[in-house]
């Protein structure tokens, strides 16, 4: 199957998008950022749009899923059909996805730039400015929700991403093993015109013992097609 | 005039949104947060959506100011007949602000959030995730961007904003006096339905030996009771 469909990529993507490729599967998608607050009016972020997640969650719901949409804060229209459930922090939406598996889950696609570190301690009332030149802010490690989901009891077809500014092919191949994914698409951030905030990508997406890149396309394109290759190896 | 004013708030405030109070002036507003890089995804920044930063701009423009807002990132529209300076961190609104205050400016609003503090180094790539279980980040203090402004060789008739979450009147008056301002409006973030990304608002302004207080309203009524006052003020 998989050779047929990179021979085919075109009417592999059309059969997604006209609403067969995952018809009667519950699809997961985690999209945007995390917020970590640092008291009441400050935060850690980053500059994850959204966009992407979005693309894949309406790619995914063409195809035919029952889609839920777990969304860090971000600017944008739940696609039409999809279930959306808003989360600022890691913690949050790790409590979500949680939820969600437990409720059945055939497919799970973490989109999402979940904040590796939150604060040690979130002050009760603003910080104040003091005469100290220097502040230090004490950062632990948030939990790590795709590794969460990689060993799940219930563990769904798992798909990763991975966002990288250097050595990407390397860190997603690292990441897919690591963290026991059936797929990661990689992207490489440090580009211009793709990636964050951006209205198009490019992606290479790894699997076991393979690889298929996706050029340069709008990010609704690039999600048709890696929802294609998501149906194809989750139907294998 | 204050007496008259105090008097007579809607008479003020209508003077104001008919376009004669600021006639001729060159306004100055800063607006929204500012966004410290932590690495080329990451970044500090707070919940100011730059509504009030706005409202105000229209206000002032409506009131016959030349106007001229320096806002940080925000999902917000560009009054009609203000001009825009977009900026991301705290450096370059000051930067925006330095330059402005060089070609002249004869009130400046500095309702910009600017975070006090910034990552001592950013980093040219992203940062990893490590085994270690914490990470300090280590921040040293932003220019002080309303006090700039407070001494600057052209200074302006200077108005700061105050937002906090305790101890709002104390903080406000010290303010007032250690950065040199003519008027503050204290902000009580910490109070549901005002500040921080509502619609609605509630300040007391503070100046030299007196205060006003204006009541919750939407934050572009806020904004035109507020240049009524600073009108009144600066044409004293």
């Amino acid at each position: 199957a998989i050779v047929a469909f990179l021979q085919q990529p075109r009417q592999a993507a059309v059969s997604a998008a006209n609403g067969s490729a995952l018809a009667g599967k519950k699809v997961v998608i985690t999209a945007g950022p995390t917020r970590e607050a640092i008291d009441p009016v400050r935060y850690l972020s980053n500059f994850s749009s959204g966009k992407m997640g979005y693309a894949v969650a309406a790619a995914a719901q063409a195809a035919g899923a029952t889609v839920t949409l777990v969304s860090g804060p971000v600017q944008l229209t739940t696609p039409p059909g999809v279930a959306r459930v808003d989360v600022d922090s890691a913690e949050q939406m790790l409590q979500a996805v949680t939820r969600l598996l437990d409720e059945g889950c055939d497919i799970f696609i973490g989109c999402a730039a979940v904040a590796d570190y939150r604060m040690a301690q979130i002050a009760d009332n603003k910080m104040k400015k003091t005469d100290a030149d220097e502040l230090t802010l004490t950062l632990v490690k948030n939990p790590d929700i795709i590794a969460y989901v990689g060993q799940h009891p219930k563990r769904p077809f798992t798909v990763g991403f991975a966002a990288e500014t250097q050595d990407l092919a390397a860190y997603a191949q690292d990441k897919l093993t690591r963290k026991n994914l059936n797929m990661i698409a990689a992207n490489d951030v440090s580009i211009d015109g793709q990636g964050f905030n951006s209205d198009n990508n490019a992606l290479t997406v790894y699997w076991q013992n393979g690889q298929q890149s996706l050029p340069l396309a709008t990010k609704s394109d690039i999600a048709t097609a890696l929802i294609a290759l998501i149906a194809d190896h989750h139907n294998q």
